[in-house]
């Protein structure tokens, strides 16, 4: 297929590189890629996604991992994309599943536009589609969900701060999608069955999902 | 990147192609294409796709437009798979947006797995994403939205049979992604307002989303 994607000198990609599977990235993912002078990526992206940049391609590791907040803080994270765009380098900012669902590409991109630098989204698989399809698990099915709530789980319910309400979600007749859920994971069943759903709610709980070493309970 | 995709004989491979722009295929789908015998693809599919098959390969329109039911009925189609797989042909079965976000793919995979027709779901950029972020629209965003809720807005609301409660969603302070909601738009927003969402609530009604001819409103 002929794309017109090579990446423009000055400018910032915000790619999603999916949800680990290297197969899941996107063609024009791969394209701009492997015209980039300069690559950021998060902990999780797959050694042979980064293969495709070109070998004099400055590959820098910024130890995000999902939403969670490790690694380095994001202002410093934001000042230096927007210094090698300022440099005129072909930016690729690569980050683990959709740049727009947990991922604060939004961040970013808020960011860039506050410093008047270019930049583009490039979507991804999502860990939340993605990761259940791995196991088998359609987010929808006709007549039995007819919506998912794709909601992050690393919060801790009991702090008064806690934006997610596990009360109304637990009414929701919906299938839910916890990200970064396993440390709460006790806590927020608890809640789940405390305000209503049934203790017989099919569940899985998966973690490196779409990897090779994926496990699914 | 090598990876090892060739498809085999035999069996049906259930690839979601992304929200429209061909550049969001998956490299895993366009692989899987170039190796395929047949290829039964829905409507709104870009030809640009399609092309990445081999010029022997067949392909044949089965008219799907999301989970909208239009086009040949999904048990014509199922068949019309196992005896593809059944003839020992490479099968991709290419899906508008992901297979198993509101497209039924759930359904495909139930029909080979009860016909014992070797299948595997190969997951797409969902519209669900893909869609509000080529219009600038992130799912969620720290402090502002913990949680996005992917919802079909094709059935009417005013239906006893409806499976959305629409009463429940308005209280939820997430956001909403309505999927093929264009035709009952005027009865799902007066409901949302009805049960007490603010109409001060920022909203998008988008069209051919991530296509040249994308319209945002």
């Amino acid at each position: 297929m002929n794309l017109p994607l090579s990446p423009s000198p000055g400018c910032v990609y915000i790619v999603g590189a999916g949800p680990g599977d290297p197969g899941l990235l996107t063609l024009k993912g791969a394209q701009l890629l492997s015209g980039a002078d300069v690559v950021l990526y998060d902990d999780l992206v797959d050694r042979r996604i980064l293969d495709l940049a070109p070998s004099e391609c400055e590959l820098l590791d910024v130890g995000h991992r999902g939403g969670s907040g490790v690694g380095r803080s994001q202002e410093t994270l934001n000042e230096q994309l927007i210094r090698c765009a300022r440099e005129g380098k072909r930016v690729v900012r690569l980050k683990g599943g959709d740049p727009y669902v947990f991922g604060r590409g939004s961040e970013e991109a808020m960011a860039m536009c506050r410093a008047e630098v270019p930049f583009e989204v490039v979507c991804g698989v999502s860990a939340a589609a993605g990761v259940p399809a791995y196991a088998g698990i359609p987010l929808t099915h006709r007549n039995i969900s007819a919506a998912a709530v794709i909601i992050t789980g690393h919060e801790d319910p009991s702090e008064p701060s806690a934006a997610v309400d596990w009360k109304q979600l637990a009414r929701l007749p919906f299938t839910l999608v916890i990200f970064m859920g396993s440390r709460q994971l006790p806590k927020i069943v608890g809640l789940l069955l405390a305000y209503g759903r049934s203790a017989e709610t099919p569940a899985a709980a998966i973690e490196y999902g779409t990897w090779p070493r994926q496990r699914t309970v």
